[in-house]
């Protein structure tokens, strides 16, 4: 089926949206095999059942390869959205797929970035989210209801391509229909819904204003087509003004998208596992950065003398800034990377020691758990994100992805190379909401490394902290260092760029590190 | 420590409620030791290291013999609560609790039943969770602001008391912790506050207005330590007027809960494996309900030829009713349970054909997952209810408590025998925000179970459906017709009966449980 088509040879005109005689019986049991006995309107109907069969059938497949796949539904008001997904759903298992209604962000919701709610809701490898309304619901809205500037309706549709197209990268099926009405049509269909007294709540005086503005909805919605309408998750555009013939249209598309993508990915194409150089954005500015071996990782001078009242002093002024931070309900992301032993831990706590505990989170990533796996690697950093006014704070983070993922071999060569440009899109998501990025990377050297190790191993109450692991992890420096590296050149952005803080030396490190935070926030508070 | 026991023996006052200077620097690296030179001041100073250090230490144990802690503080407005907790976590390591302030339940949560949201909290085994504001602060600010009546009060009381007994027997220990201020020390503080640029916004017009309500408010509090004070859940109340010496009594009073729980635990004492008996509530009214062996599986008088029909009117009646449901906002929650083979699915099938799939969610039971395993066993049906005007329909349910887990030994028999009175009280926090719980037993007799069997052996596309486990299972026949007995018996309650679907012929039983579902909805709505 090619994009953007618009099926035009319907039949006849038939009520929508689930008014009474729109429930459908399933007439067939497994078991059964029912006479169709009106062959000239059931033709769309015997397409429904064969496509509904269809799809039944493929559920064992999509987990055989573990294709996830996402189907939106937009369209019309009463064009009949959850009507098809009633008949979409009909032979699939629940533990399979899920339906997503999407309405108006909540207060709750709101104080998150805006696509938060939609990664949140993301299928697992091998299953099914299905989307009535989705992320084009407020973006529509907005543009036609005028509350939305260009340059604010340009950030919603990068929004929107940068979370599609990485979706798309690591395997998922996106497919979006849109059901069309015709504005007479609309206008019948509300008429119907209102005339029954069990449905007549669901015409709302905004459907009625919206239909009232339709020609202005239809210019918003060409433009969302336009430029949203990807190779890698493209528009099917569907006439509804006949229920079974949109049903049976819209039931093909899905299942010819699903089974040619399937024979591809049992085939081994469709997925690509080599890149040849990582590519960053172009709208995304890179600043210069020093690699590994240019840093002293004994910092500058130090007064030994002061440090206590120096952090003493800064504690305070972060706890005001925090203050102020949560009554303006700005947002803040504080990375900490390092190597193993570098003082992560104990250079947060001093960070946390100046702030309210009601207010910010340390989130300390490990090894990814089963549905963390099971999703696109992001998927968990996404829906940990802090609230607007609270500060998380991640001991190691996202960069796991280009260190200790690229090092084992636990994500494929394209995935990491690919992961400096998703993490620079991500982090641009957060600026964009007024989120201050802020990251560190805490730089030691081997012998600073060895003597921690050592002193861990020979103290009873820290022997906890050093593992096998970590000594297996050292053996690795040198190929750390060229990741590490990578990482410092290709997300060292104007928005988030990295900051090196030198770890020899603990206590410099500390009131380097709350200083940063300090300047920061003074700077964008 | 005793209960209740108010400090008196306070010497200094100080101003609380993280003002500036409030910010604590924790001044001893692990590898110092600082001399203290204020002797008299500082004893609080010390002890609020000692017991620091000591919580420090005992996470580990904690994590080994899997004590999940819960620590609530409320208190007076400008108490101090952030303050001490700032000084709890102090030596904790980040990935073993989760800090939570309570505020007002927002849109979203007030879909759900009250307690669910405290249930979504819930630490897993081993780790901690703190509260500032907790369950109780609802209760106490609508008694003062008489938003709600005695009945209404009773509810949450028993809510409370029911979540709480619960965790305490399923091992957690509970802390409950009240700050008190006297009403000039709370005026003084908030003066204080408002007084510092960076403060004065923490000052509500509300806080004002509880300060002058304070005779009120103690009236509150009063009546909430003596209905909820119970050994399982104690609350401590620790006069605020001095800061250190709340912190440290605090602190003490967690140190010394959580190492006398823990030499209990370690030495195998405190979680109670065996019970005698079953014991429900009387408050819970119990209805008579058949045994399995006085049930005929075949069921009664069917009219085959009309069947189609009837079903058709069937799942249009419903579709009207889920429209009603959605707009009045009742939520609803359908249960099945049954034999192996029994036809759940295709029962339910026929069932959702009826309804708008923007309004409801089959969720599968399977075996629970690691998050789940790790926390009481209600926590994932809690997690999961429907919102308001929506419907949850449980493929297999929190029943597997007393069937699945009961017979696997995957739950000491004192867990299970307490199940049925905890599941009834579950099933009575629903019923009591209006939810509709409806609860179906599918009933087949062994003989028609083995016909089925063999056909979904026999038919290719219907062989994954059936698995060794299921043959296992059959073998257990006479051990489950004990407990799906014992269910009956103990769970058959006024709010939420059993009812039976004979199902032998599968188009009895849909007819007979979607007229069932009629029946309940045009009964409650």
């Amino acid at each position: 089926m090619e994009n953007n088509e618009v099926l035009k040879n319907t039949e006849i005109v038939s009520d929508d949206d689930l008014t009474e005689d729109e429930v459908t019986v399933d007439e067939d049991d497994l078991t059964e095999n029912d006479e169709l006995t009106e062959p000239v309107e059931l033709t769309d109907k015997q397409r429904i059942k064969e496509y509904t069969r269809r799809l039944g059938n493929l559920q064992q497949r999509l987990k055989a390869v573990k294709l996830p796949v996402i189907v939106v539904f937009e369209g019309w008001g009463a064009s009949g959205k959850g009507y098809i997904i009633g008949k979409l759903i009909n032979r699939l298992d629940p533990r399979n797929f899920k339906v997503y209604a999407i309405s108006a962000a909540t207060a709750d919701e709101k104080r998150y970035p805006i696509m938060k709610r939609f990664w949140a809701k993301l299928p697992e490898y091998g299953k099914a989210a299905f989307f009535v309304r989705s992320w084009y619901r407020e973006v529509s809205l907005s543009r036609v209801e005028d509350e939305i500037s260009i340059e604010e309706l340009d950030l919603r549709f990068r929004e929107i391509l940068d979370f599609e197209s990485q979706l798309s990268d690591d395997g998922y099926l996106i497919i979006k229909i849109f059901l069309h009405l015709s504005k007479d049509e609309q206008r019948k269909r509300f008429k119907k819904l209102e005339s029954n007294k069990s449905t007549k709540w669901r015409v709302t005086k905004d459907d009625w204003k919206h239909h009232a503005d339709y020609d202005k909805y239809q210019h918003a919605f060409s433009e969302m087509f336009e430029r949203t309408n990807r190779e890698s998750a493209p528009w099917f555009l569907i006439d509804a003004e006949d229920r079974n013939h949109a049903t049976a249209a819209a039931l093909e598309c899905i299942t010819n998208c699903v089974e040619s993508t399937l024979e591809k990915r049992e085939a081994g194409i469709g997925v690509p596992t080599q890149a040849l150089e990582i590519r960053t954005s172009e709208s995304i500015r890179l600043l210069p950065q020093k690699q590994l071996f240019e840093i002293d990782p004994n910092g500058g001078p130090f007064d030994e003398e002061n440090y206590k009242a120096d952090l003493k002093r800064c504690q305070k002024r972060l706890f005001e800034l925090h203050n102020i931070l949560y009554k303006k309900r700005v947002p803040c992301v504080i990375v900490y990377e390092g190597w193993d032993a570098a003082g992560k831990g104990s250079n947060i706590k001093r960070l946390t020691d100046g702030l309210d505990p009601r207010g910010y989170e340390v989130i300390p990533i490990a090894a990814p758990t089963a549905p963390e796996i099971n999703r696109q690697y992001l998927w968990r950093f996404w829906t940990s994100l802090p609230r607007d006014g609270h500060i998380a704070i991640y001991d190691r983070s996202w960069y796991g992805r280009v260190m200790v993922e690229r090092i084992e071999g636990f994500c494929t060569e394209a995935q990491w190379k690919r992961a400096f440009d998703e993490i620079n899109r991500f982090e641009r998501s957060l600026a964009a909401r007024g989120t201050i990025v802020i990251k560190f990377w805490l730089q030691i050297d081997p012998d600073e490394q060895l003597r921690r190790f050592e002193r861990r191993q020979n103290t009873p109450e820290k022997q906890w902290k050093i593992t096998a692991e970590d000594w297996r992890n050292r053996e690795k420096w040198a190929q750390y260092e060229v990741s590490v590296n990578d990482m410092l050149r290709y997300t060292t952005t104007e928005i988030a760029p990295w900051v090196i803080v030198e770890s020899n030396n603990k206590k410099y490190a500390h009131l380097k590190a709350i200083k940063e935070v300090i300047r920061r926030l003074e700077e964008e508070l």
